[in-house]
C-alpha cells in the first residue's frame, strides 16, 4: 500500500513558503539576514538592532532604533505574579520546561495576548524579546535559591541579562561578547523551532502559543544542546596539556568530536570565526580560563589534522566556553539559545501570518483496511 | 528570484510520513481508526477503549482494557501544586491559554517527563489522557469561582468529567452521549495540532512539550472553534420558529452557515449522523432544549434546500448543542476538543518518534542579496 518514493521524510527539501529574512548557503559558508552577512551584523550591530531589523524587514533609522530600545527597556520587568509562579516551581526543574511554562503563563497576564493583528503581534514581540531575558534569569536565580534580581534600564539587553543572572555588572567587553553571541543565534532559516512556531500560528493562534511551541521544539536534543555537549567534552579532557592526546585518539577511532563540523555548513561556519576572535580578545584582557585554554588546544589539533577536509569548529564549539566564562551554567545554554532566537521566531511568525496558510500536510495510510469492531468476547 | 510553482503552500498534498492510525476518504465520507469505521467505534466502543487501541495499534483484549481503565482511574487526581496554580490564574483567563499553561506546568511536576523512551511516552500518555479531564474541569470551576471537584474512580472517563465540571452526576445516557462525542473527536489524521505535536517531538523533545504545542495550535480559530460559532448562530436565531427564515435568508444571500458542509467531507460527515441519532435519543428521554429544537429546524431547512448538493450538517453542527445541553459553556468547547484529541496526539507522537526524523522543511529566500551593513549616520 505504501509508496516510499512519494514520502518527503522530514519534509527535507520541501519548500512551503517564501521568506525575506535569512539566507543560508552551507557550501560557501554564507549566512545573511536581510541580505547582510552575519559577520557584519556581529561586528557592527547589536542584538537590539538586529531584532528590530528583522521585525521591520530593513535597517531601522536612528529614531526607530532609539524608540525600540526604549520600549525594550520599559518592558524588562515581569509581573509580580509570574515571579511568584517562577519561585514556586519545583527545585530541580528542567530550565527549558520552566521557560516553556513561564512564557505560557505570561500569555495569561497579557491583556493583548489574543490580538492577532500584525500591530499586536509586533507589540507582543517587543515585550517577549525584553521579558525572555528577565524570565530566564529569574528561573536560574530561583532554582539556585537566590533572590530574583530586578532588571536595570541603564544596561544593554546583553549586559542587563548578565547582570540579572550573576547579580553583578559585567565588564563592557563581557557584555559585548555576549551581545555578539546573541546576534549569532538570532535566526537560522527554517529550523525546527521556527517551523513549529509557524505551524502553531498557521491556525491563527496567538504569539504566546507560537513561542511556547517553539521553546518546546528547541528543547529537543536534535535541536538545541550541542554546546552543552562541548562542555561535557572539555570536562572529560580536564586540562590543556591533555587536549591533543584526547582529540588524536578520537580522530584515530573515527569518533565524533562535539562542536566540530556542521550539518549545514560544509566548509566553515560563518558564525564561528567572529565569536572566536572576540572571545580571544576578551580572554586576553580578562585572562584565559582553563576551559578557554583547553579549547585553544583542541582547536589547534582539529585544524591541523582535519582542517584540510573542510571540517572546522562550529559556533557551538566556542559558545559553550564563552557562556561558561560569563558565569552561565551549561543547563542554561538552551534557554540562552531561546533568548537569542526569540527575535527570529517572532519575526518569522509575523512574516508568515501576514500571508497565512494553514499547515496541513498528509500522511500515507499503511494500516488495515475493511476491519470491523469485534465484541470483546469474540476477540482472540 | 521566486518560483511560485515550486512552493507547496500550506504543505497541502505533501506526504511526509506513514501512519497506521487513521484513514479518511472525504469524497466517500469514510473515517476509520485502525481500519474500523468511526460509526462502529461510536456505537460499540468507549473513549477509553479507542484511546488504548490507538496506543497499541490494535483492539485490546479484556485484560489490557481493564488494566488501562484502572490506570486512567488511578491517575485522575492532579497534584495539589497544580491545583494551586490553576486557582491563582487571573480571572477571565482564556481557557485554552489556561490549559496550555497547566499542561506545561504538569510536566514540571512529572519526574518521568524527560524520559523519551517509547515506554515512558506511553506511561506519560496515560496520565495525560486521565489528567486532561481533571485539569479542564478544574480550570472551569476555578474561573467560575467554584471549588474544584475531585475526580471519582467509579465513573467512566466521560461521566467523571461531567461530574467534575457540574458537581453533580450525569445520567447514564448523558455520560454515554458525551462519551460518543469524545470518540468522534479522538483523531482525524494529520490535522494542524497533531502535526504541530509531531513537529515539536521530531527534535526528540518530551511529551509535555509536544502536547503543549498541540494545544497552542488547536487554539487557533482555523482549527478548533467551529462548534462555538454554531452556538453563536443558535443565539442569533433565538427560537425554533425563526430558524427557517434565518437559514433561508442566509442561503439566498449565499452566506456561510456555521456547521454545514466540511472542508474534507464532500458528501456527508460520517461523525455527524451517529452524534445526531444519540443526541435525539437523549433529547427524547430528557426533554428537548430550546437549542435542540432550533437545531432540528435548521437541519430540516438545510437538508431540504441544499442536501441534494451533498452539503449536510457536520459534526460541529451537533456537538455544540450536545455540549451546551450537558452543561458545558461554549468557551470550553475547544478545551473539550483537546480532551478528546489528546489520545490522537499521544498516539501520533509515539508512532512518529518510533521512526523519528527531524522535521526541517525549507523556505524560498526572496529578500535582498549582497546588501551590507550601513553605519547609522549614513542611512537614508
Amino acid at each position: 500500500m505504501t509508496q516510499n518514493q512519494d514520502i518527503a521524510k522530514g519534509l527535507e527539501g520541501v519548500r512551503f513558503t517564501e521568506s525575506k529574512l535569512t539566507f543560508i548557503n552551507g557550501q560557501e559558508g554564507i549566512l545573511t539576514h536581510l541580505g547582510i552577512p552575519i559577520q557584519e551584523w556581529a561586528e557592527s550591530s547589536t542584538f537590539e538592532e538586529l531584532s528590530l531589523a528583522l521585525l521591520l524587514g530593513r535597517l531601522p533609522n536612528a529614531q526607530e532604533l532609539a524608540e525600540f530600545d526604549a520600549e525594550l527597556k520599559a518592558n524588562r520587568e515581569i509581573p509580580a505574579q509570574l515571579q511568584d509562579v517562577i519561585r514556586a516551581m519545583p527545585q530541580g526543574a528542567v530550565p527549558m520546561q520552566a521557560l516553556r511554562t513561564a512564557v505560557s503563563y505570561l500569555g495569561l497576564l497579557d491583556e493583548q495576548s489574543e490580538d492577532i493583528t500584525p500591530e499586536a503581534r509586533r507589540a507582543i514581540s517587543v515585550r517577549l524579546i525584553a521579558q525572555m531575558a528577565t524570565i530566564i534569569a529569574a528561573i536560574q536565580r530561583a532554582q539556585s535559591g537566590k533572590d530574583i534580581v530586578p532588571p536595570r534600564a541603564d544596561l544593554t539587553h546583553a549586559g542587563n541579562f548578565l547582570y540579572m543572572l550573576n547579580g553583578s555588572e559585567p565588564t563592557t567587553e563581557q557584555a559585548r561578547l555576549f551581545d555578539i553571541a546573541l546576534i549569532l543565534h538570532v535566526d537560522h532559516g527554517m529550523n525546527a523551532s521556527t517551523f513549529t512556531a509557524i505551524a502553531t500560528s498557521s491556525t491563527l493562534s496567538d504569539m504566546y502559543s507560537a513561542i511556547t511551541s517553539a521553546i518546546g521544539a528547541l528543547k529537543g536534543p536534535l535541536h538545541g544542546g550541542a554546546n552543552e555537549q562541548v562542555m561535557v567534552m572539555l570536562d572529560e579532557v580536564g586540562s590543556p596539556d591533555k587536549a591533543a592526546e584526547y582529540i588524536n585518539k578520537k580522530l584515530d577511532n573515527k569518533e565524533k568530536i562535539m562542536g566540530v563540523g556542521h550539518r549545514v555548513y560544509k566548509n566553515f561556519d560563518p558564525r564561528s570565526r567572529v565569536l572566536r576572535d572576540y572571545a580571544a580578545l576578551v580572554a586576553d584582557k580578562e585572562g584565559k580560563s582553563t576551559y578557554y585554554q583547553i579549547l585553544e588546544q583542541i582547536e589547534k589539533t582539529v585544524v591541523d589534522r582535519i582542517g584540510d577536509r573542510g571540517i572546522y569548529p562550529n559556533v557551538d564549539f566556542y559558545s559553550g566556553t564563552v557562556y561558561t566564562d560569563l558565569g552561565i551554567a551549561k543547563e542554561y545554554f538552551t534557554p540562552i539559545f531561546a533568548l537569542a532566537r526569540i527575535s527570529g521566531w517572532c519575526a518569522s511568525v509575523i512574516e508568515y501570518t501576514a500571508d497565512n496558510r494553514l499547515l496541513r500536510p498528509s500522511s500515507v495510510y499503511t494500516g488495515e483496511s475493511d476491519a470491523h469492531y469485534v465484541a470483546m468476547q469474540d476477540r482472540q
